[in-house]
């Protein structure tokens, strides 16, 4: 049997947070090294248009994005990591894709029908500022997943309708246009993490970039440790027990800790260590995991060119799969050259 | 100046028959010898695949179109005529203009408001049976016309909203994405015949493939006198007087009759010409105007190879235009290479 294909989109609108670290990046590189599995990861630029109508920030977040990802030692050998708008067969397949698919079927989108309760709400029309870039986005979703029969795709619980959706229309077009014995479409599994680490941000809510309460994950030495001093924290004072579980400080220590680490911290906590001084010892413990990618992360974005190099080869990896892919679904639509 | 560009799609799902020969492809491939105008046309198999999931008949269509163009004498010299789906641009287009193109504008959309009226009037789900790719149809027609920065768009009446939402869709990119000076979509005109040829077919009613009432333009001569002998009649024998004007064999033969010839023609309607006679005349109209045609035809359709040939000459200079343009389209939005 060959390997489960595990295909990951990273939207390319922000800069990369400790969040996206720990909640995504590291858990995803670390299975990437699995030999059960063949693992695709792609910089999600279509995707970013439907949100994003700055392109220095597209453009900058690609770039950082793929640096990130590379600094931390993603292997692009054993991975293919490409940049989804080097992979021109995907809006076509999108195309074949809207014409299979229902549009009743999107109108139950979570994405779209939160953006018209959110209208009604105000007493405005439905689709107020709803584009059909985010109508569409789930076909296009189901275009990234089906181009490269993938079978597992790691998601949040929200996205989970959106994979049901690109098994619904890969179903339809091996109905319309396979035969039985020769579906094209490989249907999709979501894979939801049990315990995907969330981690909290500066102010103990989630750490997410519509909050502004991150911490970018590859801040100079100086900026982190700046950063993590505004941690929230309440105003116990040093020699006062603190209580670590409902603590951004300690949350943030388990998620780089070993165990033993995370035990000897509990016990500064109820010995009544200072914030200040916790404060200092995350800042070495987090600089000391990500400070050897940092400075591959600095080298790389000084040369974008060969970050531009790294994702051609994914391109160029990806394509060997999309391109024939594209020829058998041309030819099962009837669009295949004349002959 | 430049040279006006006008363009025009053919959607492949069809056999051409005397109706679009006379209505659209004489006058177009007339039009086409103008020197004031730069013609491009597409078989739009794109467009095919939303209404019809047949392979086998599209790809037939498109060859049965491409021949019939062909051997009519389009010139592929001084025209670009290619095949939608050759040009892979286009999709990707599409994708940037779904994102800068208000769902709204969309509901409005004369065929998807059509499809919802009548479920509507069936007590059904307004969206019973209508798929992503007839709500998206309007965007997908904006990019084939964005792409090449056609002036002119030749439509029926029912398709003049439609250029007018590729109007808004290029306004829209260019005010987003573009500086005034250079913007980067041509807003297109609309251009409607003003004495557009309507030709009648077997049962009197327009000549058209959802009546099941035309004349294929390439029959064999005998199965050509064959279909005229069905045209619809009344019961007048020969010797009496007869209409032209309430006449369908006399409809017909304007559009191939000379001025003097249908002066001819009426007289002897006046002077009570059988219809038998009157049709065998109008076979032998209609076969001299196309009956070199229909030999080049066969022998194309005999050489699918060379048909094919000529489409990728076609693709060739289409994407010599539309490659540069999606170069500085993905420039624009921000997902051009790294640097």
């Amino acid at each position: 049997m060959s390997k489960q294909r595990v295909l990951t989109g990273i939207t390319t609108t922000g800069t990369p947070h400790l969040g996206n670290y720990v909640g995504a990046i590291r858990p995803a590189i670390e299975a990437s090294r699995s030999s059960e599995f063949e693992s695709f990861f792609f910089l999600a630029d279509y995707h970013a248009l439907i949100k994003c109508h700055d392109p220095a920030q597209v453009h900058q977040s690609t770039k950082e994005i793929a640096a990130t990802w590379l600094a931390l030692g993603l292997d692009t050998d054993i991975t293919t990591f490409y940049r989804q708008s080097d992979i021109r067969e995907i809006p076509e397949l999108m195309w074949m894709l809207n014409c299979v698919c229902s549009k009743g079927l999107m109108n139950r989108a979570h994405a779209y029908k939160a953006a018209v309760d959110a209208n009604l709400e105000e007493g405005e029309d439905a689709d107020k500022a709803v584009t059909m870039g985010l109508f569409n986005y789930p076909v296009l979703m189901a275009a990234d997943i089906l181009m490269f029969g993938a079978h597992k795709v790691p998601v949040g619980k929200d996205q989970i309708q959106h994979i049901e959706m690109a098994r619904d229309m890969g179903q339809r077009f091996n109905h319309i246009f396979c035969s039985k014995k020769n579906p094209l479409m490989t249907l999709p599994e979501h894979v939801v993490g049990d315990n995907v680490a969330v981690l909290q941000g500066l102010d103990g809510r989630k750490m997410s970039k519509s909050y502004g309460n991150t911490i970018p994950l590859f801040l100079s030495e100086k900026q982190l440790q700046k950063h993590i001093n505004k941690i929230k924290t309440n105003l116990l004072e040093p020699g006062e027990a603190k209580d670590p579980d409902t603590s951004t400080v300690f949350q943030i220590w388990q998620a780089f800790a070993s165990e033993a680490q995370t035990a000897e911290m509990r016990q500064q906590f109820a010995d009544g260590i200072g914030w200040g001084d916790a404060k200092k010892q995350l800042f070495a413990l987090i600089n000391e995991e990500i400070g050897e990618a940092r400075e591959k992360y600095n080298d790389l974005m000084s040369r974008p060119q060969d970050i531009e190099e790294e994702l051609q080869k994914g391109a160029e990896k990806a394509r060997q799969l999309s391109v024939p892919m594209m020829e058998k679904v041309r030819e099962a639509v009837g669009i295949a050259g004349l002959k």
